[in-house]
């Protein structure tokens, strides 16, 4: 019984990694991870999470939705800036826990007002704000 | 009192936002995302997570760790195939729970032989491998 649960979840697991099924593996709280990169530039631009719903939202519209964990709720990114996402596509990692939105950004994509969320770098004593 | 307590949530919310202290937000489970982008071509590599411990021993190092959810232990990425990734720099986020890894990768970087780990697009039907 113990052996064919392992076999099974393996089963599930390489499907997963080596297989051409959608089969996203939501974590307890329902969200997977997603990187929004600019495909033009190559710079990562933020991380957000999705559930479900925002999965769908994306791919019905074309704009990258998210789940706000502090807000818990679906938002569209930039639905108060404007600074809209267009997701040209979604990549998957090979655990499916993971996406990569290539994007085509309307403005920054940080709502502090920077390009990207990654405006510093971390050194030997402490954050440096980057240049460009 | 609860006005204090929200000034002062607010106050660290801005010092983590605009200051140049390294104060990572660690989730419930004492973890934030990483993300390996190769610093050359600009491919995101892979999403992985790290602790305390995971972060230490990448600065100290030069190679990449991370913790693993699944094993629940410290690793080096590459520790069993050789294929470590050297980061050149780690950058942080607006809100300091994901960090960016800047990195040359001496090999592929996924455990499956792929180059990086977001192998395969989302399609209308399902997933689809990437070319190249």
């Amino acid at each position: 019984m113990k052996e064919a649960r392992i076999d099974s979840f393996d089963k599930i697991a390489r499907e997963r990694e080596a297989g051409l099924a959608f089969m996203p593996r939501f974590d307890a709280a329902g969200l997977v991870a997603a990187i929004a990169q600019n495909r033009t530039s190559g710079e990562v631009l933020m991380l957000a999470y999705m559930d479900q719903a925002a999965i769908e939202r994306t791919r019905e519209t074309g704009l990258a939705h998210f789940y706000s964990r502090s807000r818990d709720r679906l938002w569209m990114k930039g639905e108060s800036s404007g600074n809209v996402l267009k997701v040209a596509s979604i990549l998957v990692d090979c655990d499916q826990d993971a996406l990569l939105l290539l994007v085509d950004p309307a403005g920054p994509a940080c709502h502090t007002g920077a390009r990207s969320c990654f405006y510093r770098e971390l050194r030997d004593d402490g954050l440096e704000f980057r240049k460009g």
